[in-house]
């Protein structure tokens, strides 16, 4: 039976025993897989899809695990992932104590570097590949696959414009499908798309000029093409670059047809590719949905409103803003760095950037913040989606360092607000002018109310409110959390005893409500969904210390480890945050 | 006279008064002028003298300050402060309260971007131009210029990237001196290298594929050439690239022959450029030689030793271990980024990683120490020179945030050596192994021992230690503040009162150390070079909250605000962790 190939491979070896042949069929069934399981499970689906004959034709030649693979990002790795021996457990993929969405060093040798944030494999492959050379192995290869919207990220040229001047065994693969989570962008995408289209002479080859010996575009999706090309390169020594050509999502019609939806479709049907249809009416709006449709609002009484998004239109929601202001809201590739300036360049002139990026992506611009926006006190408002835990997407993508990291820049204010609502009076307070720069910070996913879009009210900065009075615990929480004290509080039916503060605001912090919580209340409770040392908990002990206060204190957020993947619920549990946690602190401190 | 062209010009629109025949006059009075001034008062020298005839041209040919003009770094804008009214207080440079040796926007209208680090002023340029357009002004020019060593940086690439696509009226000036503080490096400079001699055919251009209106390599010493293109540039819309050739140091026969020692060379002969020599023979060495000659012993002993460097082979003395072992000694150029994950890349295989990086620097490569390096709990070995006040440079390169922004990482360690010795078994015991990543911080300039170089011994990880014992005070410190906090114990006599703890460790943090404290000692100081919140004074106020210590606390440290430029001492005054304020504290806590 042709159909039973993949069956019966477990790793690489197994693959080397099939004849170039057979590769179509084991793409055809690694490809109907991967759809079954995701369809089902849920995942990253459309760039899986798109590098199946990539994914085969490199464990095929290459002798993996000794060469060494890194996958830029790594949300297409699945095919990777089945062929290295996890086939029977890839349908605990994104779930807790499953495997993860992503390469990970701890799960397999095959899995040479971690990833998920965007634009490392060079620099890591590189770091491998020099290290190999170090060690008298000259043989070995190192390859990074990377998308053309990673490399467009400036790491990525860092790395190139290092390996260009070594001669590291290193082999660089364009996964070129014109495409990350939205369509690519800027200059270098569209010199790409010219070379695809036989427009721009061999000779005007940026990589060439960057010292690679460069070869393609071949056709990705061409396994007798990509196997012999592969085979040439494994005997070139030097720094190498093959541009292939893949479509997001192969193999799956709607996928190809619809590649910003199906690139993490949900659940859907696995025969035709039909999303299973969500009666999403009478929910309560995700975050990022408030965060876009606000903006578009205010938007439209301030002409020097701008939105800046480094490659997440969809992801944050700032598509609205661009589908309303094409010209005055910006999507400039996956280039964190480059949209702090930006804005901060803005804001010079007098215009009032809300600059969206995930939490954990502003690390990419953390000096940006400090040096180019705090430093020179600019007006930027920062909207930080997926702050806190995120689920599915794990250790790499939890939006837990902000508040510590955040907190020791001066001049920044730092606002969590609790709901849909504040989210969107923060921003509009914000818009209205603050003379500091600002982060907003909210969740991944929906809020809880249905009715969040009333009349605009200006918030206080630095205010902190009494959500419940109460004479003996006080808990303060910051952000979203509030939603699960005032659950707890409910639950537990104590009501009577249990004070709770929301804290807005984390920087500054209300020290004159701080002052009359720590005189009233003998004991203190304080939960966020960011790290503890450093963040809200931390700032809170030491403002206690500061004024002699005695008060007993307990401090829940997320603990000084990292924290895999699994449902927000789950995650919420282990870290102690969730509704149940909070009810057992309060009856024990 | 001739000779009093720069002494009546107090802004630009006087500068437009004279003939294009009277600029180079002018030239020579402007480096004449610098020279003087550098050579007394110290500051960056060579970078300036590059670009006197550029400084001259765009603001002869340009309308500043309503063309903006932003300099990358912004070291080589002093023709450009001089000639925008600040010629009688430049010898104020880099002083305290004096004007700072960058552009900076309280400053000068002139100066439209702070700026200090490196390859932000195309991303700050692109914004400014993006807003004037969307406010109707299209007439407005907006320039950034950018040194070769800057625009190989990812951030550069990243706004290059932008750029291409839009219509924004930009200028990007390449200043091509084939150097950055040492020479720069890199496939791309190679490549911008042969441009310069002719090799590479003009349709093979990086720049041009990027869409950018690509125009020189011009003679950036030549005004008529200069004034010429900048000319017609004035009338182009949309991005232009206009690659200038430079000498760093033009006009001083030694700085242009030394100009790596001439980027910065203390004070000199102004007529013939000769450094005043020092007898630095018996003062004790600076950290970042005792960093470098003591990587290189390791690495004489241990082969799986590498040293990266992001650009700073001199400032970091990396440039020893390149001598001796120039195979594992790597110079990566202004790529902060991609220098830890290749650190990262390295350390997967097994390879012992000293990757040095400025304090302040590392704000830049934030993201891949948490995500390359701490979540795979790699074993990198940080060193981050020039950590806690750096005096003149001022408040963009104080390396005040690293152990808040470090502290918040699962998995990594973080050490503040209180010496030379200290440092140098800290290097010793972290390339023995110690299944984490280390971040080992000190400061510019010397210690105070001059016999260091003593046999390698191993530092205990975590563990504190009591340098005096006493009944009452508790002086915590960590890192080099030791020196002044016994200095303040002996200055006072009051020895028998007072016990010193320090703690190399701020994570862990000995909480063994800290109990016996809290018990033995009723009141408590803590100090640090580093700010407060979320520092080790924070860290110490939550040990004592949540271990219901009462102790009364005080925190020195670098307080909420940035900090401008002084010397070092001044500015330890400002932040009251001099000796003499110490003192105070002691007396009146």
């Amino acid at each position: 039976m042709m159909e039973n190939l993949l069956s019966h491979i477990n790793n690489p070896n197994d693959l080397k025993k099939l004849t170039p042949n057979q590769l179509p069929q084991l793409a055809k069934e690694l490809r109907e897989f991967i759809i079954d399981i995701i369809s089902q499970r849920e995942g990253h689906l459309g760039a899986s899809l798109g590098v199946v004959e990539l994914t085969i034709a490199l464990h095929y030649i290459f002798n993996t695990p000794d060469d060494l693979l890194v996958w830029d990002v790594g949300h297409q790795a699945y095919g990777h992932k089945i062929l290295t021996g996890r086939r029977d457990v890839f349908e605990t993929n994104r779930t807790l104590n499953g495997i993860s969405g992503f390469p990970k060093r701890s799960e397999s040798e095959y899995d040479t570097f971690g990833v998920g944030h965007s634009s490392t494999s060079i620099s890591a492959a590189l770091g491998m590949a020099i290290a190999s050379k170090l060690k008298g192995d000259f043989d070995k290869q190192h390859i990074a696959v990377i998308g053309d919207a990673s490399i467009a990220s400036g790491m990525a040229f860092e790395g190139l414009n290092h390996a260009g001047v070594t001669d590291a065994n290193l082999l660089v693969i364009l996964n070129d499908n014109a495409i990350g989570i939205d369509p690519s962008v800027g200059a270098l995408k569209n010199y790409l798309t010219a070379v695809k289209e036989g427009k721009n002479p061999k000779q005007n080859n940026i990589i060439k000029s960057l010292n690679f010996d460069y070869s393609g575009p071949i056709d990705g999706h061409d396994l007798p093409k990509l196997l012999s090309e592969l085979e040439r390169l494994k005997k070139v020594k030097g720094p190498k670059f093959l541009h292939v050509i893949t479509t997001k999502g192969k193999g799956l019609q709607l996928a190809e047809e619809d590649q910003v939806k199906y690139h993490a479709p949900g659940k859907f049907e696995a025969k035709t590719g039909k999303i299973h249809p969500k009666n999403e009416e009478n929910l309560p709006p995700k975050f990022q949905d408030v965060f876009g449709h606000t903006l578009v609002e205010l938007a439209e009484k301030n002409e020097k409103i701008i939105g800046i998004t480094p490659a997440m239109p969809s992801g944050s929601s700032m598509k609205y803003m661009m589908e309303a202001f094409p010209e005055r809201a910006l999507d400039v590739g996956i280039a964190e760095q480059h949209a702090v300036t930006l804005a901060a360049g803005m804001a010079t002139q007098g215009m009032v950037v809300f600059c969206n990026i995930y939490s954990t992506f502003l690390q990419r611009a953390y000096d940006q913040v400090i040096h180019d926006v705090a430093l020179q006190n600019l007006p930027v408002i920062f909207c930080l989606d997926r702050a806190g835990l995120v689920g599915e997407d794990g250790a790499t993508h939890h939006g837990v360092f902000d508040i510590a990291y955040l907190n020791c820049i001066p001049n920044l204010i730092i606002c969590a607000p609790k709901d849909a609502i504040e989210l969107r009076n923060i921003m509009f307070t914000a818009s209205q002018g603050l003379n500091h720069p600002i982060a907003i910070r909210y969740p991944r996913g929906r809020g809880e109310i249905v009715d969040w879009k009333k009349p605009f009210e200006s918030i206080e900065i630095g205010k902190a409110k009494c959500l419940k009075k109460g004479p003996d615990i006080a808990i303060l929480s910051t952000g979203t959390m509030a939603s699960n004290v005032e659950k707890a509080i409910k639950e537990l039916g104590q009501a009577q005893n249990v004070s709770h503060y929301h804290f807005p605001f984390i920087k500054p912090l209300d020290e004159n409500m701080l002052n009359q919580i720590f005189k009233n209340n003998s004991k203190i409770i304080t939960v966020e969904d960011g790290v503890i040392s450093g963040g809200f908990g931390g700032l809170v002990n030491s403002f206690a210390t500061l004024n002699s206060y005695k008060n007993k204190i307990v401090n829940l957020g997320i603990p000084d480890n990292f924290i895999e993947q699994g449902s927000v619920q789950e995650l919420q549990q282990i870290c102690q945050i969730d509704v149940t946690s909070i009810i057992k602190t309060i009856s024990t401190i």
